[in-house]
């Protein structure tokens, strides 16, 4: 029967789970599609620095096809996936169907917004690279504003940057916008100084980094609060409006809010017809295949997968490269007509980084924080990324960016989004009046 | 009198001829406001290669306040300049109005399609950065159809590349397509063969370059057809529609066509209420102000300007350039009392690349192609681009391509515009049925 002599694999989604599934496929004598949305693996992980200015798209995202070009038994399809039919083996496409013997779904998570998707364009999240260009020019744009803002309530607005979540996201983001606005911006205005921004990092639970060890949650926040954000604990957002956030009776005006708090899985599950966790994850079977379907795996952000102490595992890459070898392994021992053990996850450690030379990595054995573990943080992701070039870049450009405190991508590339009145939440204030939003000329010769 | 104490000096649009001219005023007794619409300046003779994929955006782009941040005279003001009033001495803007002592206005020339401006949207030019994503998303999407294409004539169509415009931009844009599909992505598909692509560039003057010297426009069209693009003299273009251009009776099959033949002046010429030669350009004084105007100067590819000899000097960097740097001086002159001779272009010879490896140069003194020629572009290209940072990105980039035939850049983001049916004119294809649109798993076993 031809399906038992060359299998038919599908994965769907080339994040980390994915992309390192089909990796583990190479020489096999099997068939392997992958399909993903974009035709590029996105290093998420750094994303938040494209986000602030630090690196470009490109640095961080690598073309599938090359990764996979040398990878005879594999296809790269870019095409957006609608739905699943497990009972029919087969993936719908927006413009086309693919069949399969074993599937593999690995397409990860966008943003929650809590049943408040009124935020999102308010609030916008940290997912793709047009996220990340988005923001740029959120970021950058408010302090174009400010420096022509005469009125000083408005230009306070401009100026004050609201970051809503305490994991790691959250964290780097409100340290990487303290770092721009405390130190590399420092010198491009005339009017504003960029030191009186304020950076407010709006965290519900009782401590950032909830899922770390309390003394690095401490230690991330002292960190945190040395660059000048201001962390505010058990303090939950209750509204967002054109020009402020809301936490309980107390309004915040600010004219941008970053959002990097819920996490909301991929839609997809719901096609696979299983049981879904209250967030809308996959709960997955010990091999990580759905119940019904022991071709069917789900894998990364998207499945609800269990430790052996009855943890749910944490949405990171580590946990994805593990499930992506791990299933890869699994189907290559079934087409022989072997078994293998259930997934185990074996917990390497973490590390979360918080500005400029600090951060904080729990490795079980042992926990630290600041300058060493920044270290550790650095050559960590820059082992992760994937190709010599990109490597060599994001080395040069943080060697670049640590010697001369500039950060080189401060440049607003223009998009479908872009930060206006109606979205900020700053009044339109009225044209035609001489010496309007604070182009004067100065008073004094100063040359 | 405060004029005459502190004169107010306003660029608008920081190109090559606003911010030479911005440069030249630093330590200069005066306040200077720099005014352009994007917080950056464009090194736009690289631009062609962030459209293919070889540099990423920031590579080639540098915050005007970055270059400007020492300067202590100068503000720079992110704005878009709807009209000038001479009369008034005032520039007004899109949200606000300066005044001005001197004006220097360099805002240089967006696309010309000849009257047809229905071919914008089918036949993209290249002067932003906008541009050039959106380029290299259809030029990457057009690959990434044809690999799903199952009808063979709908394939051609995606794989044929149509450049409009024989002079430098298109010859780099037509080098550096034929480039991507002959060299780099060749290994990338699976289906398709790269190599099967087509490469025309459409000329409707009798030879490529028509403004160098006859023998190197024989040069460059040689090189051109040995990396495999059909060249084509005396070819006007007669309409594009989506899915084909006409030349003459002749219609050519593509999904991509590509615009880099007309430019049209900064409509703010028409502002300025002054004689404008037929291309709209502004006919300058010998001083390079405007009749009746001593105190406003239009510099750069807005500016008609003859050399002695009362040939228009070409739409080049290095003719901004000179004129930048000669109207500040002529500005400080006579701040101080001093008059100026008139501008005078230095011509130190033009330079245009064709590929990796090969170029065209005329030194005046010495005409040149091939390799050295090309050395010579790269250190020119590296030389004129700012700062050390972006420098050694590219350097890094061009070295690593070079030797790896890989670009590196090689991924599209997303935008405004997505390269649709609609834009491209390949039929809709009916959806849902099985294996449709080339996505079957292949025959044979060959991990």
């Amino acid at each position: 029967m031809a399906v038992r002599e060359c299998p038919h694999i599908v994965i769907v989604g080339a994040g980390f789970g994915g992309l390192y599934a089909a990796r583990a496929f190479n020489h096999a004598a099997l068939q392997l599609i992958v399909i993903d949305r974009q035709n590029y693996h996105l290093f998420q992980p750094l994303l938040y620095q494209v986000a602030t200015a630090g690196l470009s798209p490109s640095d961080i995202a690598y073309p599938i096809r090359s990764v996979l070009r040398k990878q005879e038994n594999t296809q790269v399809v870019q095409a957006q996936v609608l739905a699943i039919k497990p009972r029919e083996h087969r993936v719908m496409m927006a413009d086309g169907i693919v069949d399969y013997d074993y599937l593999i779904v690995a397409t990860g998570a966008g943003h929650s917004y809590f049943g408040h998707s009124e935020w999102e364009k308010l609030a916008p999240g940290l997912k793709s690279v047009t996220d990340a260009l988005a923001i740029r020019r959120r970021i950058l744009g408010a302090f174009e504003q400010a420096e022509r803002e005469p009125d000083d309530a408005r230009r306070r607005t401009w100026l004050t940057f609201v970051i809503v979540g305490g994991g790691p996201t959250g964290l780097e983001l409100a340290g990487a916008v303290a770092e721009l606005a405390f130190k590399v911006m420092v010198q491009d205005f005339r009017r504003i100084d960029s030191r009186e921004a304020r950076v407010i990092l709006l965290q519900a639970m009782p401590r950032v980094l909830p899922t770390y060890p309390e003394a690095l949650s401490a230690e991330a926040e002292r960190a945190l609060r040395g660059l000048g954000v201001e962390v505010r604990t058990n303090t939950a957002v209750t509204a967002i409006q054109p020009g402020w956030v809301a936490v309980g009776d107390e309004r915040i005006p600010t004219a941008t809010v970053l959002w990097a708090a819920g996490v909301a899985p991929s839609p997809l599950a719901h096609s696979l017809g299983v049981p879904l966790d209250h967030a809308g994850r996959v709960l997955v079977q010990p091999d990580l295949s759905i119940p019904g379907h022991p071709e069917v795996f789900v894998i990364g952000d998207l499945a609800a997968c269990v430790d052996q102490t009855g943890h749910l595992l944490p949405g990171l890459a580590a946990v994805a490269v593990q499930q992506g070898y791990y299933v890869a392994h699994h189907i290559l021992n079934r087409i022989q007509g072997r078994s293998s053990d259930p997934f185990r996850y074996v917990d390497k450690g973490t590390l979360a980084t918080i500005g400029r030379g600090k951060a904080v990595a729990d490795f079980r054995v042992f926990r630290m924080s600041g300058f060493v573990a920044w270290l550790a943080w650095l050559a960590v992701h820059l082992f992760l990324l994937i190709g010599f070039r990109n490597r060599f870049l994001v080395l040069f450009k943080w060697t670049w960016a640590f010697m001369s405190s500039q950060h080189g991508a401060r440049i607003i590339i223009d998009g479908a989004e872009t930060s206006s009145s109606a979205d900020t939440g700053v009044e339109e204030r009225a044209t035609g009046t001489r010496g309007l939003r604070g182009v004067d000329h100065g008073e004094t010769c100063s040359g």
